[in-house]
């Protein structure tokens, strides 16, 4: 199978150094699942101060990206092949879920702009952005992180790139509900013990105070959840 | 001010590597703002192997942190100074959002405890953390990625690491909306004008254009924090 193509722009590519060489992107860079271009947009910058960025018109604080090389970068990319998705992280997106993240593991090439600064001209988002995501109702200062979090959640669920495929299909999310409580090694710590069960060896007894342990967690913490499941089923 | 002291106890430190040293963190850091320490769990390993994992209890797929080497980690690190929260990135915590980096933005210490592989033993939630976020509905591989947004999000709000004091002020959700469209020059690039009213010097005409643009976005795109406003007013 072709790996995944993930081509990211970024005023700051050097962010992405030690992400890209330690962890899962790494590993499923080294098995050859994902392809990982960064690209830097001050390549594409004007003048001989490769300026990427100027005041916004009306006013106001902080930089706002300019169209021109957004443009040139995104085009020079489109020409060189066809992408599933031109993805702007932004806090005024769709929320990135798990959905989500399923779907574009099965995608071939995507491509991730980051914003920077202040905003980004309008523009480039009318015209070249084909889907505003968002990592949540918080605001960080570039896209950087987001596209980590796009890159990673969508990266690991390729098949093969997480040891044990099992894994990635117990997950919090992808039974519509929170995972259950895990325990390990030492049975007993500093009084803590491990409920009996789990050490029992009764699969069936263990499966069934998984499922209820995970019910428990999503009625306690996240009942929304379980509304959305019981609605889809 | 005493910087914002952060520690982040990981099993893979070195991915902090390049995001410490490009963007955001690396300025308020230079800037003494923020001071961000980052612990190799894998110091506090057992035995000549530095094992910090285990086999689930029960079975199943996937490795589980083990409580020793995170309890020597961390209650070090609570022997030398206090800390306002021990944070665990987590699927089925609570929301992490705007008031939520607003608060850890006025606080003193705080930890930052990666998750990895599977999951890390329950005993270490139950005694150690004393906060858990989400980063929105989705898993990644593990709690270095959410600690990077959780720290972004921050250590931007601390008065002076953004340049203009203004321009996080006027960011989405701090005022309970999205925030407006922003444009910069050129006024005309390919047939696409920027609005006429934010090249018209016309202050008044310029903040209701703002307004509007953002109500409108908001109206569009999420309806839900409109109504979170109107109801908080």
């Amino acid at each position: 199978m072709e790996p995944l193509r993930i081509d990211v722009i970024s005023v700051i590519p050097g962010f992405f150094d030690s992400p890209l060489q330690n962890g899962l992107l790494a590993i499923a860079r080294k098995k050859q699942y994902a392809e990982i271009h960064v690209h830097n947009l001050h390549d594409y910058g004007l003048g001989r101060y490769r300026q990427v960025d100027d005041t916004p018109f009306g006013g106001g604080a902080g930089m706002v990206i300019r169209p021109e090389p957004v443009f040139a970068c995104v085009e020079k990319l489109l020409e060189e092949r066809e992408y599933d998705w031109v993805i702007f992280p932004t806090p005024d997106g769709k929320p990135f879920d798990q959905p989500l993240a399923n779907r574009l593991s099965r995608t071939k090439n995507i491509m991730l702009l980051c914003g920077h600064y202040k905003a980004v001209d309008d523009r480039i988002r009318q015209m070249l952005v084909t889907m505003e995501v968002s990592i949540g109702d918080v605001v960080v200062s570039g896209g950087e992180i987001p596209s980590l979090v796009i890159m990673d959640a969508v990266v690991r669920l390729i098949p093969g790139v997480i040891g044990d495929g099992e894994s990635a299909l117990t997950d919090s999310f992808q039974t519509g509900m929170l995972d259950s409580a895990y325990y390990t090694r030492p049975a007993e710590f500093r009084g803590m013990k491990v409920p009996d069960v789990l050490l029992s060896g009764h699969h069936r007894n263990i499966e069934k105070w998984r499922y209820e342990n995970a019910l428990q967690r999503t009625l306690q913490r996240r009942p929304d959840l379980l509304d959305k499941k019981i609605f889809n089923e």
